[in-house]
This record gives C-alpha cells, sequence and structure tokens, in this order.
C-alpha cells in the first residue's frame, strides 16, 4: 500500500500510546482526517502544549500545573492546607493516586513513586526514590505512611523493600486492604472497592 | 478529583476518537506526560498540520497529499497510469479502500462512498455520492464496477442500490464474493481473504 509519510509518522506516533497497536492507530488518523478538521488541530495544540503547562509535583510526583511565578512547580494537593500532613500515601504511579482521590477517603497527601521494584524487569531498590521519601517523612511530620501499591508480585515486593527502608523512621506504616482482586490493577477499581480499601488497611 | 482544566480538555478529545472512553483517554495522557515530552510535541505537531498536508482525492476520496502546485489534489492511486481506469472498485469507507490496496490485487481505481445506505441511521439514497459516481464511469469509460461494500445489512442494501441507479450506464457490476464472513469488517479482514473475495467477484 503506498501510504504516505505524514500518515505514517502520525500511525507510529500514535502507536506509542499504551495498548495501540498500528491498527488502531491508522484508524485513528483515518478518524480525524474524515472528521471536523477542528478536531485534528485542537488534539495537536493541546499535546504542542502539554508539557510546558503541567509539571511533576516537585514534592509528590503528581501532575502540576505550572505557575509562570511559582518555582518550584507544586500540585494542588500537596498545597491544599486541609490536607493532613501527617498521613502520606505512597502509590506506584500517577494513575493509582487518580483513583484513590476518586474515593474521596484520602484525607491526607501523597507520594509517587514512578515504578516499582521488578526483579524480572532489572528494577532493583536502588532506582526507587527512596531517600526522597525518607526526607520527605522527617521534612513534614508525617506519623503514618499507607503504601497503596498494587496487590500484585511487585506491588507488594515494593511495600516490603518500604517497610525495610522506612523501619529508622519511626512512622506507622500501613498497607491498604486486599479489597483490591489479586494481580488487579488499581485504576480500574470501582470507587466503592477501593474505599474499603483504604478504611480497611491493616498494620504493615 | 481535583484535574486540571488542561487534563480534562486532552481527555475529552481523546475520547472523540473511536473506540476510546474517558479511561483508556486519561491512560493516554497520563502516559504522554510521564513519557519523553518529544512524544506529545511531535504528535501535537503532526495533528496540527494534518489536515493542511492531507485532502480528500477529488476524484475518488482516497486519502492525498496537497501538493501546492497542483490543483485539485489528486491521490497516488488516480495519478498512476498504470492503473486499469475500466475497472473501477467502490467501497464505502477509506479503510476498506486501503484493505484492498494491501491484498496487491487490485489493478484498478476506486470510489469511496463516504457512508453506506442506512435506513436505522436515517441514511438515504439522496445522501450517497451516486451521481458523482455515474460521471466519473462516463468520464473515465469505466466498464467494471466491483461494489465492494461490507456483506452488512447496510453493505448489501448499497449494493443493491448501486445496481439499480448504475444499469442505465451499462457497464458490468459485479460484487466481491463473501470470502469475508457475515457481518465482518473489511478492515480486519487478511490480505489472503481479502484477495480470495476479490478474485472470486460474481456479477451483481
Ligand atoms: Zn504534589
Ligand atoms: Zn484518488
Amino acid at each position: 500500500m503506498q501510504q504516505s509519510t505524514k500518515i505514517r509518522r502520525l500511525v507510529s506516533l500514535f502507536s506509542r500510546l499504551p495498548g495501540v497497536g498500528e491498527k488502531t492507530a491508522q484508524r485513528y488518523v483515518l478518524h480525524l482526517l474524515t472528521s471536523d478538521p477542528e478536531v485534528a488541530r485542537d488534539l495537536g495544540r493541546e499535546l504542542g502544549g502539554l508539557h510546558d503547562e503541567l509539571r511533576p509535583c516537585a514534592r509528590c510526583g503528581n501532575i502540576a500545573e505550572v505557575v509562570p511565578t511559582e518555582e518550584p512547580t507544586v500540585c494542588d494537593i500537596c498545597k491544599d492546607p486541609r490536607r493532613d500532613t501527617r498521613l502520606l500515601c505512597v502509590v506506584g504511579r500517577i494513575h493509582d493516586l487518580l483513583a484513590i482521590e476518586r474515593t474521596g477517603a484520602m484525607r491526607g497527601r501523597y507520594f509517587v513513586l514512578g515504578r516499582l521494584l521488578s526483579p524480572l524487569e532489572g528494577i532493583g531498590p536502588e532506582e526507587l526514590p527512596v531517600p526522597r521519601l525518607v526526607a520527605r517523612i522527617a521534612d513534614e511530620g508525617v506519623t503514618e505512611v499507607i503504601v497503596a501499591t498494587p496487590p500484585s508480585v511487585d506491588g507488594e515486593a515494593t511495600a516490603l523493600l518500604l517497610k525495610r527502608e522506612l523501619a529508622a523512621t519511626g512512622v506507622t506504616m500501613t498497607r491498604i486492604a486486599s479489597g483490591v482482586p489479586h494481580g488487579g490493577d488499581l485504576e480500574y477499581a470501582d470507587p466503592i472497592t477501593m474505599g474499603r480499601a483504604l478504611s480497611g488497611r491493616q498494620s504493615l
């Protein structure tokens, strides 16, 4: 098939999205091509400015809107004075933070690890931001750390690593209850299940 | 959940892609946010220029690259002098044209209807570009029209409409063989099935 370079470039860029293969990517491109040109243009403009307007929060790793007059960039949750600074919820990915926020059951703040311990993928303890987490616990007077890594092999391994590494800080450590099914993805847990997992948390 | 306007805008734009719900859209946005900024920027740039660089072919409706010195915009297939102008393949959507091209079995050219007859969706005969198709058959001396609409209710209804509407032109009309399973989508047919459907075409 003679396909234009432009289309091939776009298909290959869309294919970099999670779960998107070449056929799906081509479907997206053809859909945009045969739709109102405004859709492609708006999507293009928003994507072009994405990283200028949003950045990881300097404190927790959540997504934060860049405010030119404020440096470093801090997210809405970290800025919220009603949040209990003594309670810190550690998650693997931003997706998981958002899933927990949807429950409305989290009174504290977050710390996004960015990745989980994974012997199979060659991700060792030194690749997790444990020193930053330890520093934050001390700086902010955190008294309880809720470990909300997923109930998977890597998630459990990460929880055990944190239990060991944070022992010297003296914080109470808890683990979200496994209301979330084993091997499940936090992102797809419904708010009720997720809320129960939070409220039924146990000592780690 | 407190989510930035920027993210909400992007999620809603991604949700306009076929088969993309809000969760998938959010996954895409978070993935782009936590990936190399170049990916979002490149995708943004390509999408922004999409409709300036590509346009429907004035003759067949396929995607054509805009060449500033050439007006009207005509696609590579319509420009190819080795294509048999007497053989015209009528398809519903560009996706189907691309699926047929992948077989390498089509020696002629195409005509993209853009939609199928669909009483259920309220798409009547007057919404199909039949007059343009009739004119093209006359202009280019087409002697055989292969009707390659899908083997679905709407696809069959469209084929029957074309049989009636093109009768006066005197062209030989054929229908692709139903090697493609009933209710199936041409886009997902493998090249061999699609090739057989083409070579086994029958008089309509
Ligand atoms: Zn933050
Ligand atoms: Zn063309």
